[in-house]
């Protein structure tokens, strides 16, 4: 990864972090940190909860089936991102793995996976899975905060119940070729990406409709749902987001 | 994909394109069309070839260890892509071939392998492998064009016999947070992108020294090489390429 040498060990942890603040480790982290990783008392590593920033933390106790981390000094405040959801169609399985881990990369604050017409596998889409994904995403990338990611929703449900004031960007292939066209409105916003093969005909008519919803094109090109993920998350951080 | 419904086959060819041409199989091919997806006489199929934009053609013969199909319409003209390089460092196999395919996808003219000082398993790079994967994705998602993949190259003689009058935009981490940057200069470009672990110290001043390198940030969050890469492509087709 760009900027990140891999040279310290970054756990997240479901537990608050301050100075001093000691954190027990699960049996599954034991395992990982002492036996996998072969840490011993005395050895810092890195803790990210989502909420309170990154901590470098000291082995306090190193056993078989727990152990106990201190907290010593914050490495890194939280850095949230803007309010912006990643809606998307999620497709074969590593590929869906993939857009949950460049939504946390690329700053989504919340992530929707979306059953549309022509989604396909919906059914083995697993909640759990997918956020567990996110969370190595940013234990991997230097992330402090952690989007939570839905169940599986059907986008009719999600259109019907959108809440007021949220604008969405949605990449419609019948404008490929013409110039973005993302529209300069602050405040939430969300981006919905499509599923192999598009909307159909009657949710694209649906979206066109919707006075908070505006298509965008992704250039020229035909783009895979992934690859549309990135690109789309890129234009929008760069006119309306965190990357000014 | 977005945009592209996979009805019908898509078939890259290394042989000239046009009406009435007739185009002669390889026994992989005809394995792969008459064996695979048990095509026959008559069957209409998508060609591509790099140069001659995308062609309707027909089964002409099928046979077990070859073929003819015959061209009909241009169904797609050749979109040649800006004279936009990407230079990457590889990075672990399945995110190399990755890369490879967003390059294609995103609009790179050239795709170029890169030694650097912290690179990884060069030796394990296989350019015709890389290649295939620019055919298969070109195949896959509609484009008309194949960029070709170079042999692993080192950055220093890279840099050393750059070509007059291409600028560089190298993604710096040294910039992370700060505006995107890219400077509004018209012509030929490249984009690079470091590997794990970033360019070394040495590296890096030596790219800003150079009077063609831009240095660039892609937002305050450390990216994986792969998400850097389309990032970095959005940000370059939108400002200078052919997203406006």
């Amino acid at each position: 990864m760009v900027g990140l040498m891999a040279s310290k060990v970054r756990l997240y942890v479901d537990h608050p972090l301050g100075e001093g603040q000691s954190v027990p480790l699960s049996r599954d982290q034991a395992h990982y940190l002492f036996g996998v990783m072969r840490m011993a008392d005395g050895t810092v590593l890195s803790l990210i909860n989502g909420r309170d920033g990154e901590w470098d933390a000291e082995v306090i106790e190193a056993g078989k089936k727990g152990g106990i981390l201190m907290c010593r000094v914050q490495t890194r405040p939280l850095l949230m991102p803007p309010d912006l959801w990643l809606l998307f169609a999620p497709i074969r399985k590593e590929r869906t793995a993939f857009i949950v881990e460049k939504a946390v990369e690329m700053g989504a604050a919340r992530i929707i996976p979306l059953q549309t017409e022509y989604t396909n596998n919906a059914d083995r889409i697993r909640q759990d899975k997918l956020q567990a994904h996110a969370v190595e995403a940013a234990e991997q990338c230097g992330g402090t905060f952690v989007p939570p990611v839905d169940a599986l929703q059907k986008l009719d449900r999600v259109l019907a119940d959108w809440p007021a004031g949220r604008q969405l960007m949605f990449c419609d292939e019948a404008m490929i070729g013409d110039p973005v066209g993302l529209p300069d409105i602050a405040g939430p916003w969300a981006i919905v990406i499509g599923p192999e093969g598009g909307f159909s005909t009657k949710e694209r008519d649906r979206l066109r409709a919707l006075a908070f919803a505006h298509p965008v094109s992704l250039g020229p090109r035909i783009l895979r749902a992934d690859t549309a993920a990135v690109a789309a998350l890129t234009v929008w951080q760069q006119a309306l987001g965190d990357w000014g």
